[in-house]
């Protein structure tokens, strides 16, 4: 993919990982739509009152609403401003354009970030296409423009990731919080240090590979690594290296094996047949 | 990429795409970390008030100042409550934490989202890794828990999206436009037959073959396949299809045949040096 030239400073959007930990989001609707929201929200770590006539839950909503604690759920219509108290973000995913009207301009006095589901002009945001995998999340926004090519680049990014990707991030964020217990402080040539470190491990070492490290392996890692300030490979600190799975260049040798014995045998039958003519 | 396990409803982020067009973002600091915001930023088309003492702007931070009308510079330190009037989102990038603390302190009391740079805990939302192409925004997060994967994951992504996606989505952009103008109206089933049949398109064409699309072939496109309810051909619109170029597939023909060539002269060598001394 080419650099983006300089000059295309306009026409985006602001992409964001927005924190939700402990916060507490007003969803309205019970759709298709709005269970997509509840999981999103979820994800997130907040905390859910879902404002939506029981007769209109979809089957998700309905099976989220039962298994989740952290959603609470009133069987009615939206009631007016005082749905909006203590509330940090407001999704609307109903067909009634005239409240939907409302809530957004409720929440616009009242500054809470607020997405109407098919008006993007009363959105304070957008949800793109997403992918999740762990802890690794991706979106891809093609601003508006074209959501099935969105969806079409989002299946290529997710052939692109290799499946053990997640579980190597898991792996490297463990042995972040052990080197912080064993070299403790903020900031300061240490900090530089263990980020440079895990730079170097993160760079040495295949996705694949992080994603094997068990708790023996780290302490090692630490021990002949991080200690005597170099990176050890995973065979030095117990581990079975994987045979690499590119795809691509692993059929390299195949294929031409493949043409050669095809090459020789019929050469070989075409001359074999020649000299028992001649 | 396997799929998610629905038990995994934590310990993610909500990933967005905010909408600054038109609005008004204060940021406070000038070095190379506020350079990139400013970036961001102004590619959501927001105007920018950016406050920070001369003598700390970073390079490209001062390129900003001097050839973008859209920014506002004051040379000096924060000042208080009153430069945070009318502002929209705040984004720090400064050394000194306890300024940095009190401006995140204002925001939260006036319900600004505002985000410190290096100061997780004080943070709405997170900047995650980026790539830009045109239209086309991905971000990769990994919650925090490896910024070095989350570069690594980008650059593999960045290899795995075409160079023409970023045109592929600008004209599909435009085929939407002209097609809303052909077939106006909001809803019901004309705008169930409108997105229908621009995902036959986006699904038909490979992205490769949309990015071609130019203003005369838009035309036949909607005259010989909206009009018709079908979806003709690059080559039925008067495009000339470029060769495939899906490197895997198209190196498996060229490898069995430098595979059988090497067989056959190899074979036929040895065969004629065979019935030489025989």
């Amino acid at each position: 993919m080419p650099a983006v030239p300089k000059s295309a400073l306009s026409g985006g959007s602001l992409l964001l990982a927005w924190q939700l930990k402990d916060k507490h989001v007003l969803i309205v609707g019970g759709g298709d739509v709005a269970s997509g929201r509840i999981e999103s929200v979820l994800v997130a770590d907040a905390r859910i009152t879902l404002i939506s006539p029981r007769e209109g839950l979809h089957t998700r909503t309905k099976s989220f609403i039962e298994s989740e604690p952290r959603i609470t759920h009133h069987d009615r219509v939206f009631a007016g401003p005082t749905d909006l108290d203590d509330v940090d973000m407001v999704l609307t995913a109903i067909d009634d354009v005239d409240t939907t009207g409302e809530i957004c301009t409720l929440c616009r006095t009242r500054r809470i970030p607020v997405n109407a589901a098919d008006i993007p002009s009363s959105c304070d945001f957008y949800f793109g296409s997403q992918i999740r995998s762990g802890p690794l999340q991706i979106m891809i926004s093609t601003n508006g423009q074209s959501p099935k090519l969105a969806n079409i680049i989002r299946r290529r990014i997710e052939n692109a990731i290799p499946e053990y990707a997640g579980d190597a991030i898991i792996k490297v964020g463990e042995l972040r919080i052990k080197l912080r217990e064993r070299a403790p402080g903020v900031g300061g040539e240490l900090g530089r240090r263990r980020m440079r470190w895990m730079v170097d491990v993160c760079t040495a070492w295949e996705m694949e590979e992080l994603a094997l490290l068990d708790n023996e392996m780290m302490s090692k890692l630490l021990d002949d690594g991080w200690e005597k300030n170099r990176v050890p490979s995973l065979e030095d600190v117990g581990g079975k290296p994987k045979k690499r799975s590119l795809a691509r260049v692993s059929q390299v040798p195949g294929l031409v094996t493949l043409g050669f014995v095809v090459g020789a045998v019929s050469t070989a039958l075409v001359m074999l047949n020649f000299r028992r003519r001649s």
